[in-house]
């Protein structure tokens, strides 16, 4: 896995922002740890995201790329890493979105010029139409997170994070569908394996914990709504990143909705960043295990930056 | 002045960070310019002002400055980027705060472990008692604004500019006690005379403009509260920006409150960014004048991202 993550690391790094770490005095003060931020919310697309989809789009031969069409699902970061992508290399490609995609995330897409598709009723059946389509039409699905060169593209913020904290202890890493602390793992525990790789997932959507305590992917679907919508809902049958979850994870925590709304208020008040429910996994997770922390240089990936207005207003008028 | 700047470029460049100029596809779209945002809201201190500190705090030399003290007056981005330098460098300075100010200013200040004093009713008491204390001293005073080695230090991000983006036309800039857009002016005017300065000014607070317009720095006070409050307040009295802007600037023009408001907003919602009232003003600027712009590269500085608790909420209420 080291040697792909590398390999792609040489594939996206003309594309992609090197996001910095940076030091958090006030975190570490409350946590007694050595505390630095991954800020993939500063990423050019908005969130890590986009260090998957440009590791498998680049791995296209250059000559082939400009010929095929590219397919993907999704309303969130990962159209938004997808459209960019497709805009910003100047190939043609299609995003599938549920029929009751929210008209803001629609509109953004949209600027892309990037074409679209409204199918389904929710994130999975659009997930599977997508995986048909491309079926049928020849073309090139870029998918979430199952997919090794897709996780070798995440896994591309280890690479950096031992270039910038060599002295690295703990890496806290929100979980979904596991592609990003697959790829985080694949590359520090090749590494160093007593990096310690902690997980944390809404307690309103834990599938990977479930599926992680039965042994197999869970297929019922036990997502509520939650802030970190990023993270949530089902994973796929078969996904590569349940093993590598079982391999490389540490530990994996649930957090409860008020410690992420209070992880979101502090990163407003405090460094006038508004960030997506998913990072504000880490930073509560980090919060509450203060203990076990303590005294050790621990990195936060701060995943993305993707805050709807209605959420906003409700985490500020709550504050 | 240009090579003023190219000195302090030398100095400081390893202490701050060279903030990326990203093309804004929205904005482009909207105002038929394409539009580039200098994101000084990413500094390492939260705004442009740590370019002027870094640059006058490294002109005295090493072995000099560790035995010397150093002194600021300010609440806002001034203290911050004071503070975060000593604190860097290791340094002693001391901070003087007006009795009035917001408690969340003060912890943001004292968290760098640097001396502070309260003193006097308004900023300009403040300024005045820092300057005779300095002087009284033996202590370095380390202005906001009317300093040459301040100004070359925000004169910086010109010349970042004339390499992210050489064949830019038009920049807009934010302006208070004009430390910023002499220093922007003085390099680019320096390089090539035909790009455009535009600089831009709350109508709650005009100093500058009004300064121009009668020829001479006015003393009487006619700031009213602004959103904008990274830019109000009066002119210290032979203030050297003066000359500067009289110079280099091309136009200055005057922004009303809802304008910036809405400029906020748009930030918020178009890019999940918090950016200071001062910031706005350039955004505003561009969305009135489009005619103006249209077809040029325009380069907008986004000079900070203070925004308090208060303001945001008030902002996204409204919103």
């Amino acid at each position: 896995m080291k040697s792909l993550i590398e390999a792609a690391h040489q594939r996206i790094r003309p594309h992609i922002r090197r996001t910095p770490l940076e030091y958090d005095l006030q975190l570490s003060q409350r946590s007694g740890a050595n505390v630095y931020l991954k800020l993939e919310n500063w990423q050019l697309s908005g969130s890590f995201k986009l260090r998957g989809v440009m590791s498998k789009v680049l791995a296209v031969p250059t000559e082939e790329r400009s010929q095929r069409y590219f397919v993907a699902a999704s309303t969130g970061n990962h159209a938004a890493a997808f459209a960019y992508t497709m805009h910003r290399l100047g190939l043609r490609g299609k995003v599938f979105l549920p029929e009751g995609v929210a008209p803001a995330k629609l509109s953004f897409i949209r600027s892309f010029k990037v074409d679209y598709e409204l199918y389904g009723q929710d994130s999975l059946q659009t997930e599977i139409h997508a995986r048909r389509y491309a079926e049928q039409q020849g073309a090139i699905l870029v998918h979430p997170y199952n997919d090794p060169l897709i996780v070798a593209g995440q896994g591309t913020i280890g690479l950096e994070i031992s270039e910038q904290l060599p002295e690295v202890d703990s890496v806290i890493v929100p979980v979904g569908g596991g592609g990003l602390i697959s790829g985080i793992g694949g590359y520090l525990k090749g590494l160093r394996p007593d990096i310690q790789l902690i997980g944390c997932q809404p307690e309103r959507s834990p599938e990977m914990y479930v599926s992680l305590q039965k042994g197999h992917i869970i297929e019922e679907s036990i997502t509520q709504p939650t802030l970190s919508d990023g993270t949530a809902g089902g994973i796929e049958p078969g996904a590569i990143t349940f093993g590598y979850c079982q391999q490389y994870m540490d530990d994996l925590l649930l957090v409860e909705e008020p410690e992420i709304a209070e992880a979101l208020r502090w990163s407003i008040q405090n460094r006038q960043m508004i960030i997506e429910g998913s990072a504000g996994l880490s930073i509560a997770t980090l919060l509450r295990e203060k203990m076990q922390f303590a005294g050790k240089n621990v990195v936060l990936i701060i995943c993305g930056k993707r805050l709807s207005w209605e959420k906003l207003q409700k985490i500020i008028k709550e504050g």
